[in-house]
């Protein structure tokens, strides 16, 4: 993908309000891939990750390919990715790369380069990070991506249950808050777009974990991507009432719900339809 | 790498033995390709790789290729990887992909199968694993490596100074100290083995922290991945100190203290026998 003079809030934002707010989770799990008859392969990946693509490309925001699913075919599976990569630019729908990657230093620079650097075969539009190592670890790819309009989505606050004994640590001051509270400082170099290119992983179904640790994500000013809708069971009204003021900005992401309705193109499209019609 | 009847801690313990506790970084920076004249691309992953895998592995107890740095250069670095991987194997030395992962649930999976699933075409002996969605998150990982003889290392205690926003939330029941006593739960399926196969990385110029916050790593019964030995600044007194009775379990581990003395051979291999004197 050549880099882009507009930052990557923007062209999200632009993306969210022209199609609406659904990312579409792009996850060649097995099972799935046996309902569809595909073989578990190198070439299943590829026949699953065309159709999910000429399906949603239109209807999608985003699409998010789940980076693991590719991995465990080891690099001919990472190539199938690369291949994914290159047709969502002619298809002209933004990438998030779901990698939940994090290091520090040189290390996470070469994190940085291969998801966020202009003419990388891997280089994605965003791409998910992991911050055990602290927010300001990841600063590598936080630069890369404001220099080339890129973007990124640090994980926040999840909703799986063993999530809390992490994020949830330190009380008034959790770790969940601190990482939020950073992500804003850190979009206000996009003060003057339309929405900030320093985005968040916040689980849609974390009920009121965001209110009990006093979380304000209206104060991020970049994208909040919630996994959850559909199959994980969070409906368009529960992410009103979760996410309240923030929901403008939330970019709600389906995976099984609409990929279960596969293979055929007609039906993810209409799952695809039905799934926006409810947020 | 095919499976093992022996757990990874039993072979690491006895490899650790005979060779001393020292894990070399197989870390191909740019920087360090220059230096050694060769190109940033594959074919220089590949023979930087092969270089440091001929020289170190008589001498190292491990190796720990840094994902990050091969994945840079997309699928086709991850498949110079993948051949590290293989030689590894014929080099009769113990492998740690350093890829930090994690997700949950079947997305774990998905990594566990990457890299620790017999027949993966990226299984390492072990892998280092981030756990920012909670220890539990990750496992798939701890079942699928203790069913076939493969290992795994969780971040829990880095020396970086972002890593504290994090790490060491939560007063006396500090993020590190609970990711430290569920390894050490988790090692209890090792109990009969010398030395489990949940590992942990903690950093080696971490200082007091161990202390500060009531860190008992001796309890672990699991290797620490410990980086920061030369470059980066510690001794091995300073690890003795820092370590204290849980030094025998600690695996040191160096990059460029020992890579910045090739491309030679003979220079590689000397560096690393006056790194072993030190530990």
């Amino acid at each position: 993908m050549p880099s882009s003079n507009t930052p990557f809030g923007a062209r999200l934002a632009e993306a969210m309000a022209a199609k609406g707010p659904l990312c579409v989770g792009i996850d060649p799990h097995p099972g799935l891939l046996a309902a569809w008859g595909l073989a578990d392969s190198v070439q299943g990946l590829r026949t699953f990750s065309q159709t999910v693509l000429e399906a949603v490309a239109p209807l999608a925001a985003a699409i998010k390919p789940q980076v693991a699913l590719y991995e465990r075919h080891g690099s001919a599976g990472l190539a199938a990715l690369e291949e994914l990569l290159a047709a969502s630019v002619q298809a002209q729908v933004l990438t998030i790369a779901d990698a939940k990657r994090g290091d520090i230093g040189s290390t996470m620079a070469g994190y940085a380069d291969a998801w966020l650097r202009d003419g990388s075969s891997l280089a994605a539009d965003s791409v998910t990070l992991s911050p055990y190592l602290g927010f300001e670890s990841l600063r590598p790819a936080l630069d890369l991506a404001a220099s080339n309009g890129r973007g990124v989505f640090v994980l926040a606050l999840t909703s799986n249950p063993e999530g809390a004994s992490v994020q949830h640590v330190g009380g008034s001051e959790s770790v969940a808050k601190r990482i939020v509270q950073a992500a804003a400082l850190e979009n206000q170099r996009y003060a003057q777009e339309s929405l900030g290119s320093v985005g968040l992983v916040v689980g849609a179904t974390v009920g009121t974990a965001l209110i009990d640790l006093g979380i304000d994500l209206a104060a991020v000013h970049g994208p909040i991507l919630a996994p959850g809708l559909g199959t994980q069971g969070a409906t368009g009204a529960d992410m009103r009432a979760t996410f309240g003021p923030a929901y403008p900005a939330v970019l709600a992401t389906s995976s099984r719900g609409i990929l279960a309705a596969g293979p055929e193109l007609a039906a993810l499209r209409a799952a695809t339809e039905q799934t926006l019609l409810g947020l």
